[in-house]
């Protein structure tokens, strides 16, 4: 996992150089102009699912869904899906849910385009597009590297849509070293201060809800923490009650209209007496026990380096707690849904 | 909140018997034809909004998604929605950022359709068409009749769409006051075995992910628990291995697709020692330490009784900890976000 996290300036850096590959699919998505775009996907995917529906709503403006993949492998609905843009994202592209969802959804008349680490999978054959996010084979279990390479697979994807050509997300190999080297001291200390934690409640807005919410994913299944997740609008919809002085608030806060929408819901969990940990390239701007810093970039970005050191952290805490962050118990690489 | 608990039959019969005014409301969404449906809303009424979208996508075959509210409040994305029904789902119709949303959907082409139990909300005024959940004034802050009233509200709206006259639900108002009386004993022993309970997961499939999601929520607004969520797909990627035998999962098992489909997630949690409670229908049909039995009906309209013992757990778990249900720490009954 170590070795994983640690790869992703270098896997950044070879998506961007290969970036051309994408801009083609994005051609041809561009050309059927769809009118509504779908993602579906399981599990860490599910979050860089939830990523590409900000970045479809807000870059594209077009109105878009994440599917409940059981309304089609369950109940068998058949909707008419034409002038529809469907993405499936899955690190193996193995599990048969997707699979079903996306064969359905082509015969449906959709657009369909599967974004997958395993060129040759079952899902890249199902897809009419596909795009390769080229992170190379991920041996731990729990994702890091494929799930960063996604998120820039996915942000060059609909970049290129708009006919944006990736500028923007140049520097982020570049950023995203720096983020490993210089937040890993940061991490380290929050490290020892959750050492013991209990509770967690993991928290964002915008682009970077899909962090909040791989966060608690990935520390939930390396660590064992019962780290639940919310937006920040919704986490005064009730959750903040349960947030307490034993309670420690995982926050992103990047520079941007998310992380300044975020102070709202800090001072409400400060005022509990949780021990907020804020991580992003606005940390410094919003109530905090402890802070992890990350480089500035285009907002719509930050995901791709907020990441980072959330996987170190999960791989500290596990490694603190004694337990392998490589083969967490119960756990297989590839999970077959249906 | 234990008398709101109990008006639910009574509402459900009320409800039925003006089942004309939400057919009405039916009548003028059927007529556009949308292609897409959107679907808005915050804490309790999302996880209604999840309901819906089973639904829309299941009943009428159309692709669905729940918005993201701060693509609109935040960064201002206006897409193009002609042909697209927006229903926002509000207790109070009061958060502003909802009824941004509807104003900005509504003038970008969208069909929109405010569900409240405030018919004189400002929601109601944004929103070209409206239903009344007739739940009357709830004042515990934690939601439960307007819950149940809202999914009742949404499938009486989404079956008369395609023609129906609600006929599946006419003996909903009496299996509800059967639940609530005959399951009572079976809650009552819930709340002892879990008095000193300190991690939940909740899981369901299909139409009772709603149920799932809602149960996590009322546990933690008013029990204060750390409750977490899954679809029991979604649980299998990851979430499962943070579950052990100090984990209580309760499951929301109903005859149908949905709860068939609960077996497999269930065994592997029941593997890893897990504290089962499972609740509906089918409940009888899975591993279990302990079960709640509720009346069987129509599997979509299975989330409109399973809630109820749901409901009385809470109820019951806040008290035997010394809580007051009617007044959770830190919340208000009008939550307004942007």
């Amino acid at each position: 996992m170590a070795d994983e996290i640690r790869q992703q300036p270098a896997i950044f850096a070879d998506l961007l150089a290969t970036r051309d590959a994408i801009a083609e699919v994005a051609a041809t998505v561009a050309q059927r102009r769809p009118r509504f775009a779908l993602l579906a996907a399981r599990g860490s995917s599910d979050h860089a699912a939830l990523y590409a529906k900000y970045l479809v709503e807000t870059l594209l403006e077009l109105p878009a869904g994440l599917t409940s993949p059981s309304t089609t492998t369950l109940f068998g609905a058949q909707p008419d899906l034409t002038d529809v843009l469907l993405v499936s994202v899955s690190q193996s592209g193995g599990s048969p849910d997707l699979l079903e969802v996306t064969e359905s959804a082509r015969k449906q008349g959709a657009l369909t385009v599967a974004v997958t680490n395993t060129a040759d999978s079952p899902l890249n054959s199902a897809a009419e597009l596909s795009v390769d996010v080229r992170a190379g084979r991920e041996r731990a279990v729990a994702a890091t590297k494929t799930y960063g390479a996604t998120l820039l697979a996915l942000y060059l994807l609909v970049d290129a849509v708009r006919g944006g050509t990736g500028e923007q997300a140049a520097k982020l190999p570049e950023l995203a070293e720096t983020t490993l080297t210089t937040g890993q001291r940061a991490v380290d200390e929050a490290v020892g201060r959750y050492r013991f934690l209990e509770r967690m409640v993991t928290t964002a807005r915008g682009y970077s809800l899909a962090t909040a919410h791989e966060a608690a994913l990935k520390l939930a299944e390396t660590s064992y923490l019962s780290a639940r997740s919310y937006s920040g609008a919704d986490l005064l919809h009730g959750p903040v009650a349960a947030v307490d002085a034993d309670t420690a608030v995982l926050a992103l806060a990047s520079q941007g209209r998310g992380g300044a929408a975020m102070r709202e819901p800090l001072e409400a969990v400060a005022e509990r007496g949780a021990d907020i940990c804020a991580i992003g390239s606005a940390a410094a701007d919003v109530p905090a026990a402890h802070r992890i810093p990350v480089p500035a970039c285009a907002e719509e970005l930050a995901p791709v380096l907020e990441i980072l050191p959330v996987q170190q952290l999960a791989l500290g805490l596990a490694l603190a707690r004694g337990f392998d962050p490589d083969n967490p118990r119960g756990l297989n690489k590839v999970t077959r849904t249906r």
